[in-house]
């Protein structure tokens, strides 16, 4: 398909939106009329430049209030449209987006609504030009592309056709099954928009929280495909207000927004696969599918001498073995379970230059995957960085790209059988035996900047076809923390992301800590919580303590006998049950060097959770053992 | 009246929040539940901390889903309030807010729930205790005052009150009338919240946007005052969740809480004047009446010899005359119709020590009152800081506070004949006389930091009784402005407040050049736009650049000749019309030093507003000077 975008979904002047546009593959933009009165230059300036840099100019928008306008206004309008239509043939554009009218004083008779309609299509056709009309959700009489669709039909002119956007339908949930009535020569274009339910006002709701498709909540694929079954061929294109677009890099966000029309339009391809009688199919984006993932294979940290130790104590304490050393490189291996963690202190590596610019951080995670290299593929057709690094002899090369936040995610393939990439790359110590007995990576949350919720969510959705959870809001005593996991199909691998917008938070202290995002917690998985948390103990884990007070609540809330209540306190356990009856035991380490820190967790009868309702109170406890170490530090 | 606060209204630990409270002067604190279960200490450290602070613990909330509960867990939820009572024991506090039941599957048949209510009455009656019951908005069957009322009179026991909690009853457009009907002593508890008034659900409304009384838009002295007429001598309670606050320093914060409650009382005492049989009015906040406010005075700019030369260059060529020295200190007068601006670079100054911490900027603004003295005697009842300095020999000493952001704020009497200060004050020169036909100042920008707002809108509410306009967002290419305007009674002082959460507005760049906050633009009415923009022209103002583009679409929008259009492009002056036929016409300077710009402005037929419609085309054109004088620097 056509890939477009509307100006306005982008930060920065006119010029600075189309190179960006243009930069990150979009076949066409559409003119946002602001974007064009800010312009110093003239629309002929913003016509070569758009040639220059190869974008189709596929829209005109908006013209507003026209249609049923008071009839004492109707010259004027078609003034104002007449010199509007100057304006577009010296863009050199034939398309402009008439939106209904909102006007309180405006008129609803079908009959008046179809005569002006005409009226301007008829002024419009006479000098080559089209006007495609579009029901806004809060319009005065006209607020639905059923009511559009009958009022075009009516109108019967060749220059006047319908113009969908995917928010206006949806937002007042809408039903796309009719679009199927609509020949697909009379839709003139489509925008396509996300958002994230909200309960308030339609109006502001479109101007501030719309997203690109993939990080709101809208079906799109469910409405773009009704309008491929038409024939429909024009463009795609994406109109979004949106607060933080509006202050975000435009380069970077104009790419999330191409990825975002591709993933729309695979699942679209999907919905349709099924569908022998679906034209155009062949338009629309193709990839592998996503590979099933299996797991964390390992994690690997970027640390120097010293992190590197302090760390594998830690580790060592937490019941790894340390299971070897890497043939050729200053990397070390630390196991327990499925739990591979490695420790990278090679100097000229790439973990290296991590450690520099972020000191001691998590610089790898290794998925398992069933074919790494048409998982790299697909990550690669999605406009991903496929990363190659140095491989020494008898060492494996593992297919990998990069995070947004510039780490990087391994593909490792599941062998059937044989050597693993730790029997090929490693010397192990047979005789290292764990003294733990933690299972697996249960999830791993990261610490992102708050504006980059979306691009990462984006990022794990198509490239990985990971699904996200809805967000949750939690109180850290020095703001608000909003958390959105992610998930691999199955849920093998589970990813929270955190973000807080106040700048004494748990995630802004980690974050600073960092020079960006990193990881903030590692959970291991247990069978029994509180042999292992005895273990730890014993061996001199930092555990986070919890105020006696919580307990105090737990017993108030729950029916435990005393004894078990105080062996969850005194183990510093948290416990959380959730509707169905399934059960989190969970405890935290203190922070390892004000970064991040270690979960030992005990999921029983299904719960799927992350322990929300015990954050706060972890957040608080990290919060006052924050400002012990920094009363220490003071001492 | 009793001041308390809910410890959720501020950000911080608990023992930070409480020594927040005390410090601004509350007599009491309502513990919020997980408050408690986050701290570290016992439920008896925090009554000793709260004793050796002087606030008492007026209210332990809240207690959640209990009447109407399903049948089966009826005693869990009794056993559950008995450990809760334990609790308040500990605490000291004999009241706990029972809150209205949410849970899908709560009863609501009323002879349950009067029954619920009383068996929990008896249980807290026997210990000494009290259960205030309120109604939530979003309750199951339980959200008005009034059902709450019916509830609690037909319990009929001592132990059984109401609680009142603003928010949940005018959010819903709840009338207060009816409160009339409750005698005051069944009344245990009254929580007063503000808000901002916002078409969303309620819950997500009540949760995060929520504000001190004064700084939202619903009527709470409406509210209050038929409280007040039932007797009722209890605690007046801020229970505010605000995701701001969640993160403000909470020492400040707390200060504005107070602040709005005498605001609060003040404003209901003026409600209930009039009313002789109004009981316990002297319990209310009592302050002189605000004084007459006829506009600004002068305005004096922190700078030291360059700067000073520099802005004295800019203010003759805009037709200001340079009027007199100071007769001690290095200070410099500048003159035109009725706008007077100081210039002070007298060393060992307030004003030195203003330009040495945010360089050239504005440090105070003189306003014209009629009773200096009782002004400030306002302000400082209001817990403003009064400020006195250095006073020369044959100086007037002028009455003084601090703004929000430590500048100064001048009351200037108008004296009834005789000397102004600037007889006394400066060596005048007679012979000076302005080039140009500026007549006053029609209004003041601020560029504040994005979480003071509404501090700023509370300080000039209640210390000056000033009114604020409705918040607008305005787009600048790097992100969204909002601008709210302050204006004295009569609207002869005018301050638009502009904040900006994103880092490369405008706004963003004036408040990094101040390292804090500090004037945008000053706006200079007169009665000729095109005869004083055409002599600044000629003097060498530098305006600011409007594209061309802008005037296009004037040409569309409005009835204009080429002829005045053209005019209009070529100096650059803006236009706007509201609906009652207002219009007004401004041009801007670009800035100076990067920090701020002056305005001429023009209004005819009444126009009131500050030209929104035109604040995106500027905001466009100075993020294209700012990114042009980045070129020529880099030069």
């Amino acid at each position: 398909m056509h890939r477009s975008i509307a100006t306005v979904s982008l930060s920065g002047t006119l010029p600075e939106k189309l190179e960006a546009i243009a930069a990150a593959g979009f076949d066409g933009v559409e003119i946002f009329e602001n974007d064009l009165l800010y312009y110093a230059g003239s629309p002929r300036d913003v016509r070569k430049m758009c040639a220059d840099l190869g974008i189709a100019i596929t829209l005109f928008q908006p013209f507003r209030d026209f249609e049923g306008c008071r009839r004492d206004r109707l010259q004027r309008n078609l003034d104002r449209a007449e010199r509007k239509f100057d304006l577009m043939q010296e863009l050199g554009t034939d398309l402009v987006l008439v939106c209904s009218n909102v006007a309180a004083d405006s008129l609803g008779d079908e009959e008046i609504l179809v005569d002006d309609l005409r009226l301007l299509g008829e002024r419009a056709g006479a000098r080559g030009l089209r006007i495609g009309y579009e029901a806004l959700a809060w319009g005065r009489h006209v607020n639905t592309y059923q009511q559009v669709w009958n009022l075009v039909r009516q109108v019967d002119h060749s220059a006047v056709g319908v113009i969908f956007d995917s928010f206006h339908t949806l937002s007042l949930k809408g039903d796309p099954a009719a679009i199927a009535d609509i020949p697909g020569n009379k839709i003139f274009f489509v925008q396509m928009a996300d958002a994230p339910v909200l309960a308030m006002d339609v109006l502001e709701w479109s101007r501030h929280f719309r997203c690109f498709p993939g990080q709101g909540e809208f079906d799109l694929p469910g409405f773009l495909a009704p309008i491929i079954r038409t024939g429909y061929t024009g463009p795609l294109s994406l109109e979004i207000f949106n607060d933080g677009f509006r202050a975000a890099p435009p380069r970077a966000n104009a790419v999330d927004g191409l990825r975002s029309l591709l993933y729309l339009e695979e699942k679209t391809r999907q919905l349709l696969a099924a569908d022998t009688q679906a034209p155009n199919l062949d338009l629309l984006f193709d990839t592998p599918p996503a590979s099933r993932y299996h797991g964390v294979e390992f994690l690997e940290f970027a640390v120097d001498e010293a992190a590197g130790a302090k760390l594998s104590g830690w580790l060592e304490r937490l019941g790894f073995a340390k299971a070897g050393e890497h043939r050729s490189k200053d990397v070390s291996l630390l196991r327990q379970g499925d739990i591979n963690i490695v420790l990278n202190a090679e100097p000229y590596s790439f973990a290296h230059g991590f450690f520099e610019a972020h000191g001691p951080s998590l610089c790898a995670t290794a998925l398992k995957v069933k074919d790494g290299a048409t998982a790299l593929q697909r990550a690669i057709d999605y406009r991903g960085h496929p990363y190659r690094g140095l491989v020494g002899p008898n060492e494996r090369e593992i297919p990998a790209m990069r995070a947004p936040d510039g780490s990087l995610i391994y593909l490792v393939d599941q062998a059937e059988a044989g050597e693993t990439i730790y029997d090929s790359d490693f010397k192990l110590d047979p005789a290292a035996v764990p003294t733990g007995s933690l299972q697996r990576i249960d999830h791993m949350a990261l610490a992102l900047p708050a504006e980059s919720l979306d691009s990462w969510v984006l990022f794990y959705k198509s490239l990985l076809d990971f699904e996200a959870d809805d967000e949750v809001v939690l109180p850290d005593p020095y703001g608000l923390v909003k958390s959105r996991a992610l998930r691999s199909r199955c849920s093998s691998v589970r990813l929270p992301l955190n973000i807080s917008e106040n700048r004494n938070t748990a995630i802004a202290h980690a974050l600073s800590s960092y020079r960006g995002s990193g990881v903030h917690h590692i959970a291991f998985s247990c069978e029994d919580i509180f042999k292992e948390v005895e273990r730890a103990k014993e061996a001199g884990v930092p555990l986070l303590d919890i105020p006696l007070n919580y307990y105090d609540d737990l017993a108030a809330r729950f029916d435990f006998d005393d004894e078990f209540l105080s062996e969850l306190a005194y183990y510093n356990v948290l416990y959380d049950r959730d509707a169905q009856g399934g059960e989190l035991f969970h405890v935290y380490t203190e922070a390892f060097e004000e970064r991040f820190f270690f979960e030992i967790i005990q999921r029983k009868n299904g719960y799927v959770g992350y322990g929300a309702a015990n954050v706060a109170v972890r957040l608080a406890a990290m919060a006052k053992a924050r400002s012990g170490s920094v009363r220490q530090a003071k001492l």
